[in-house]
């Protein structure tokens, strides 16, 4: 296995010279430029390569552990979990008020990038950890807040989120774990959950489980469900926290990748909580950090694809099979072979178009939150808000297919445990699958999110997409957006007031050609900003134009499917299935 | 997991209305008849459902496992092997010369789909053993055949193919294993392979590897390699096959899955052996059985596809998620979510076009080696060379994607290992890389197969496929596979004489194109043939229709990346990578 070199140049490429990061930040008020944001990205991708990389092949074969009704991870992992938060990257993007560095969000996510690149089973636990703190800083009491917050935000203390039920997935109406109110203010929760990640482990410190139950008084459906914050260990009467809690761990889901990471069976009886937010209110509080969360999602589906890329093209300059194209010198490296590299280009245009994006949407994400103008924080936060589904989705989609398609650059060798690759594509599967499976996410971006605001949220995405490749005009890339984009806008008006069927019909493809012309987009400001001679302008140039006349054309494709509605799929009876 | 429905209703239709089996066999002079193929079909599949299905997720938890240097499968495979090879599964389509029944190879394809739907991992050892008898029954000397073929036919024994080395595995060009004469007329063998499927079992009787070496005065390169036959147990002065050779099992690979196959890397010591064929000549002896193999991997995908589907479709008829399209009852089977079966329609409309496909194919194979008029044989060993690749590359490519839309169906239920969905996207994968990888296969159609007869052949099939969609004209099916055949000949006609960059750039692309228009044609005969009441007549209607106007427009995509021809994807240098 090669190490992981950090796409450090890549970021400074994208904060200087495409998405105008040190303007944003000033705009913001904040106190950060590239300059200093490379070089935190750069000792973040150094704890990436150096401490968690090694460890990922390591973790799948030993895997977390059920032992004595407790969590075991696998060897390295408590070692490198303190170490992580001692150095800080728990806090990164945390508030202040709470012991957080109050960085970017923009470099949140790039962190994430390298984490999932390197470990993504290690990266689930700051990533739940973060949901968590802003559920409860959203939501909860200021005592809450305060007894919990700073030691979660340090890394002292975990998260984890318990939502599903094995009868209540997709749909938490169903759901079913009950709270029962206690004379003190606290409540008795009592039921099962499954697939909760980081649910238990041994890293030292409590463990603040935020889970999903019905109030004895509650409405049916997801009018009923409220949050609470349930401890692994409860306060006692010195301040400390050495009470164990009524929950365990039931079972350890045996799963097909991230086996380091401890996805366990919940089993509350009757475990102490405090109610989060308003009663009855518990989704609306746990929507609350969806977006940031399910970008989040979205980078370990590009953290994958570029962790595999980087082996893959490691691979193919060593590896001698064959012969050159004109028959004259063997055996070659696989680098040489025109296949191998459309796979590879296949890979790279994704991951550095969606790089761009999500550095693009976290950085709306940050103006949402801390721009001095609130129309202008509005603005930010519904482009948001149209872009999580795109970034979830279409990226864990590419990245699977990334992963993929770099383990098929190794023929057999890819097939066998050894150089990891098909831990790769074990590991990106589920991205694809949780914080809503992407049907989900299609059916979101094309029910709820087209509609904002009469359609005019997503007119104006289109609008700004469109004033970027007016300005690249002579650009091949340019032109090929444009003409996709005019494919994209044409399907959205089609979809404008489409009942559920017509929209789950089309969701996944619009949603897969919103993601290309999201690209498109973004090669385009790239390729405009790479005019240089410098070698990476020269590659970014080169990938843009595979970009345009190798990947954009599925958009043709897709927009005919979509078009023709959803009688085709409807057509059958369920028994003829 | 729901049990398996083996798909005897598909293959009758087939048999009877779509491709005139009986005239077909009527022309060979071959006694059997649809009524009774469709009985054998039923039998084997009985065989399949209840025996080889409930061992498929065990052997996969269990694995194959090397014990004191020898391979000891899961439970239950070894009793298995033995009721399969006594009810004469393992010699449905041998030559009766040699105890086989001689059945056609549709059945044989379907019976190999049938296996691969249940047993994956089971199903390699018929496989590899049928690849082994045509090798040895094309090239052996008499007395090899006389001695080998008998017990390898009845399942006495099996077979392995011993190919691949560590730095040699598209390239064998580059393979070291050596072969010295001795005085005896055998020879010694020695060198290590990796990658051997059936290399070492439990089930008794003797193995026989066939193993690609190069003799002392060998030229270099692939015209140098010669094809030995090599058993485990040599015969003894008795005629009993007692003595152990000096060959061993130096591990066993692991694997992403069918671990319950035992994948072995192969030492072998100076081990004894018999030359197969002519010396130097031991590629063009391996190649006799590739069509063949390379159909049965092809059909491996499709039938992991068809099992994958059934227990989707099952549980989306069973599992209560959601609201109904209109909101008025919930919670509903997913089954009424039209994006639930946007991902059963996708899976189904290449499975019964494979199938479909596939028995095409399998009886212009019966043709080229049974048909009375030597003329027609050439005819259809041609087109069998041409769709070879296809089967086997489209197959596993949308055999895979199958299996992972068929796991998306299940949420997170398909992510861990209790369904058995993650295990047959494991098993699936294997397809694409084995057998020579869909690449290569690419690389085969379009660099080898094209040009055939100076492009007479694959003229040949695109008119056989005009005058079906023409004979079906007016049916929405055949306008659409019109369409795209049009594209498939702009770009096979741009194609022609194109260098290696250029095919390699293009083969991929341009192979899933014709596969598309490939199933689109079967759509069109299906559909054609199924205008009368009966639901499975009503079903073929609805799926071909969802076929033209879902799958086949990503045509138009492929056509336009393939024509940007090959300088966009070998613009950067190797180092850029």
């Amino acid at each position: 296995m090669f190490s992981y070199v950090p796409p450090i140049d890549d970021y400074r490429f994208l904060l200087t010279e495409v998405l105008g990061f040190d303007r944003a930040m000033a705009e913001m008020g904040k106190e950060v430029d590239a300059d200093l944001a490379a070089a935190v990205l750069e000792e973040a991708g150094r704890m990436c390569a150096d401490r968690l990389h090694p460890l990922n092949r390591h973790g799948d074969e030993e895997g977390s552990r059920l032992v004595d009704g407790l969590v075991k991870t696998p060897e390295g992992f408590a070692d490198a979990w303190r170490d992580f938060a001692a150095a800080g990257w728990a806090s990164l993007s945390a508030d202040p008020a709470y012991g957080g560095q109050g960085l970017p969000f923009i470099l949140q996510l790039w962190l994430d990038e390298m984490l999932a690149a390197t470990n993504l089973s290690f990266g689930l636990f700051p990533g739940l950890t973060r949901g968590a703190c802003e559920a409860i800083m959203a939501h909860a009491s200021d005592f809450l807040k305060a007894t919990y917050l700073p030691p979660m935000v340090s890394g002292e203390w975990t998260g984890a989120m318990a939502l599903t039920e094995s009868g209540a997935g997709t749909d938490l109406a169903l759901l079913k774990t009950k709270a029962a109110p206690d004379a003190d203010g606290s409540y008795a929760i009592t039921g099962q959950k499954i697939f909760i990640s980081s649910g238990d482990h041994d890293f030292g410190g409590n463990i603040v489980h935020l889970v999903l139950a019905r109030l004895p008084d509650a409405p049916a459906g997801v009018k009923g469900i409220s949050l609470f914050l349930v401890p692994k260990y409860l306060p006692d009467a010195d301040g400390g926290f050495t009470i164990r809690n009524s929950m365990s761990v039931g079972a350890l889901e045996k799963k097909m990748g991230i086996h380091a990471q401890p996805t366990c069976v919940m089993n509350y009886d009757g475990a102490t909580g405090w109610l989060v937010g308003e009663p009855h209110k518990g989704l609306a509080a746990m929507f609350t950090m969806m977006n940031a969360e399910r970008l989040m999602v979205g980078i370990q589906g590009l953290g994958i694809a570029g962790a595999s890329y980087q082996q893959a093209a490691g691979y193919a300059k060593e590896r001698l099979q064959g012969r050159s194209a004109d028959g004259a010198r063997g055996p070659v490296t696989i680098i040489e072979h025109a296949d191998v590299r459309r796979m590879l280009l296949n890979i790279r245009a994704f991951v550095e178009a969606g790089r761009a994006l999500a550095g693009w949407t976290a950085l709306q994400l940050d103006r949402a939150h801390h721009h001095p103008d609130a129309a202008e924080r509005a603005r930010a936060d519904a482009l948001v808000a149209l872009l999580t589904p795109v970034v979830k989705a279409a990226f864990t989609d590419f990245g699977f297919e990334s992963a993929v398609q770099a383990q098929q650059v190794f023929g057999g060798h890819g097939y066998i445990r050894e150089w990891g690759m098909e831990q790769y594509v074990r590991d990106a599967r589920i991205a694809q699958i949780y914080e809503g499976t992407n049907g989900v996410q299609a059916m979101d971006l094309v029910g709820r999110k087209l509609p904002m605001a009469g359609g005019a949220v997503v007119e104006g995405f289109f609008a700004l997409v469109e004033m970027d490749l007016a300005a690249a005009e002579g650009l091949n890339i340019a032109a090929k957006t444009r003409e996709a984009l005019a494919l994209l806008r044409g399907v959205t008006a089609s979809l404008r007031g489409a009942g559920t069927e017509a929209a789950g019909a089309a969701a996944v493809d619009y949603l897969r050609l919103f993601a290309l012309v999201s690209m498109g987009w973004m090669w385009t400001r790239m390729a405009a900003a790479a005019q240089g001679d410098a070698p990476l302008h020269g590659a970014k140039r080169a990938v843009a134009d595979y970009f345009a006349q190798r990947m954009l054309p599925q958009a043709q494709g897709l927009a005919v499917g979509i078009a023709a509605g959803e009688a085709t799929i409807m057509a059958l009876g369920a028994e003829a299935f």
